[in-house]
């Protein structure tokens, strides 16, 4: 078998066989295969696509280059819950115990990887000791013990998505959607869930900026994921403005403590309801969707699912003052009001640039080597549709310098104020498949 | 500038500017960008294309990768042929005497290739003694002195494309037009005459099977040609079987010195006589078709265009004696008679297959490290057209061997022999532009 047959053959539109992946898979995995080659067949790809057979083999070869975590050990169906990425998005603080609190074990392995806000992992690291260190055994008890584990990664997770994602990045071979979405799943699969649910962000802060593409690359890995023996659903859901109204790391703890003691802050209750709800059902707890969700909504009201959070915080090291007195989380300085130039209502509010206004005041980092400030960060006080006055504060910065220049010029670029009040406006598009 | 952003755009069928063609030529020749983000582009190209004018300055940049040949001190008008390459094609050693005899200058630098049989270079050393050794100065002097000079390639001719070939070979972009048009022109404009002829060859032996790709091909060249200074045409010429009888080195300079003696080998001499005319005629040195090739074909009967290849010989070196005894050229020991095992008309001679035999028999490089045997080749009893019973020979093989079993099966196989007379058999497709 030579590569470049491979390559010509995918080239010319036909589909590649189970062999013919594998070959490029662990070729380029272990190096016998050249970047130059890797990056000629991903180019092909990105024209002439791949079947739904072509795209499962990539993933289930990808999972296969390297670890897979294995959680037969935590009694239960184990659920995950994975979102494409959007900012202000902190349901998984949410989610996590309240299906904990209907008895889905949530056994959650993350990467810290870089980005505007820092990850789950960053978030729970700003509760004074928490600690994310736990070997395989440990977070194995920790799930059979208390329901919830968070841990950092170990073991090396589909090194050839690893490798192939850093190719593609600079080969201007990203925006294909069987790649990205065999990427996605390969890791996903590669942690053991039995289930996945995943939370496909959709609008101008999100990967996919169209609900048309949206939809594709949810199906694309919904497909893979049954196809390789995994219950997979997606709710698509609105990223045109940022989740909730908290964006940094304590400051998201904290807005997603006060939705577990019940307060509604509607849009992330709605998408973390939704998305707890379809995790339930595909673990089987409940036999209806409605039975799910009343029963979960039940769950924030009477605070059971804030002590499943508490009861995971504690063992895991957490100080848990920190989560019942939410004033005593890190805070920053300065808190800079952003106000509005002009009178009207708000229209949209660029997410990827509130998070990079974010990152500009140290909540994420740039690099890897950059620290994150788990105090700083910014409260939006208007989200879209609300009515606004000129002079009326937007946004809220939590910085630890007195005037963050680029920050608030960032902030107040994003917020667009119109005239008229916006009309449809949405939070969940779509369940796949329905 | 980022390379990154460069292959996007052409994935996303934009037009590259000519500092973004500067900047990957350049990058890709000096090492700094890599080949995984040339490969990318390559195949984005390979699917979207290039515009007329991203064409003419990709070739352009290839040429101002390297050296070119300053031919400014030779009096006349230069113009170089150029053939994209076809089996027992001698054309040059005919054409270049001939258009030699009417006045025009002929200085041509070759590279040796590889290739089922020798190149002219080769061909040309099958004659004793003969030195395709010669410095600038004394090549420029051959040619003021003797009208026609050939030697071996000096100086570093259009190294981007030679980079990118070498990459397009193992990256499955090598049937791309435009690329392949760039390749062959960036080579020739560095070569420095004033004006081109292409052969392009069409038909089951040639690179590009159809009359539709062939033509396609001839366009984009001429266009790149003119774009860039030099007057091209093209002439699209058959290959669906070898050009003349004879197939090899020693052979094929028989073949031609027995048409420049005025021997009348059908397509061979019409599309010497095409290509010359074509040449003096971007010289100016006739006014009319007709008078160019009255003129031309005059002058292989009155023995001018053979006294201009004699004179040319003897100034390189090369014993005269074996060309005015032609049988005293290298042969081989052994002459084995493949027959016909049915009766029947010739309907197709696969040229490739005969050029492949050729090489078993040693008159061909398959690796560069290669020697030729001059001695060997292969005569065509038969040519498309001809009617042949079972048993008659339909080609000899010149062997260093008693039995090239490998030789013999694949000359065999190239004959197709049918019940019907075949029709419509052409030597010259098209002249572009006309």
């Amino acid at each position: 078998m030579r590569m470049v047959d491979i390559i010509k053959k995918k080239r010319n539109a036909l589909s590649l066989t189970e062999e013919e992946i594998r070959f490029f898979v662990n070729g380029y995995t272990d190096g016998r295969i050249p970047d130059y080659q890797a990056s000629a067949l991903l180019m092909a790809i990105y024209f002439n696509g791949m079947t739904e057979q072509e795209t499962a083999l990539l993933t289930k070869m990808m999972v296969e280059s390297g670890d897979t975590i294995d959680l037969s050990a935590i009694k239960g169906h184990k659920v995950d819950k994975h979102s494409t990425g959007g900012v202000g998005d902190k349901t998984t603080l949410i989610v996590a115990p309240l299906v904990a609190s209907v008895g889905v074990p949530v056994a959650k392995m993350s990467g810290r990887g870089l980005g505007h806000t820092g990850g789950t992992l960053d978030k729970l690291e700003s509760i004074e000791n928490f600690k994310i260190e736990l070997d395989n055994q440990q977070f194995i008890d920790h799930v059979n013990n208390y329901k919830i584990a968070v841990a950092g990664q170990t073991g090396n997770l589909a090194p050839a998505d690893k490798k192939l994602y850093a190719l593609r990045d600079v080969t201007a071979t990203v925006d294909s959607i069987p790649l990205i979405a065999s990427s996605i799943m390969s890791k996903k699969l590669a942690s053991g869930a039995d289930s996945i649910v995943l939370d496909v962000k959709t609008g101008t802060g999100a990967f996919m900026k169209t609900l048309e593409d949206s939809e594709a690359l949810a199906q694309e890995m919904v497909k893979i994921g049954n196809n390789l023996g995994r219950n997979t659903i997606a709710v698509i859901s609105d990223m045109n403005q940022p989740l909730g109204y908290e964006i940094g790391n304590a400051n998201e703890v904290r807005e997603a403590v006060e939705v577990l003691q019940g307060k509604n802050v509607y849009d992330l209750k709605q998408l973390a309801l939704e998305l707890a709800t379809q995790m339930t059902l595909l673990a089987n707890v409940f036999s209806t969707y409605d039975e799910a969700y009343e029963a979960l909504e039940q769950n924030l009201k009477n605070g059971k699912a804030f002590s499943m959070f508490r009861q995971f915080v504690k063992a895991q090291g957490g100080n848990v003052a920190r989560i019942d007195h939410l004033d005593t989380l890190p805070t920053a300085s300065y808190h800079i009001k952003v106000n509005s130039p002009t009178d009207g209502y708000v229209n949209a509010i660029d997410a990827e640039a509130i998070g990079i206004a974010a990152m500009y005041l140290g909540a994420g980092r740039a690099t890897k080597e950059d620290t994150i400030n788990y105090g700083v960060g910014i409260t939006l006080s208007k989200k879209i549709g609300d009515q606004v006055k000129q002079g009326e504060p937007l946004a809220i910065l939590h910085a630890d310098s007195e005037l963050p220049k680029d920050a608030i010029a960032t902030v107040l670029k994003a917020f667009r104020i119109t005239e008229n009040e916006p009309t449809n406006i949405k939070l969940i598009y779509k369940v796949i498949p329905n």
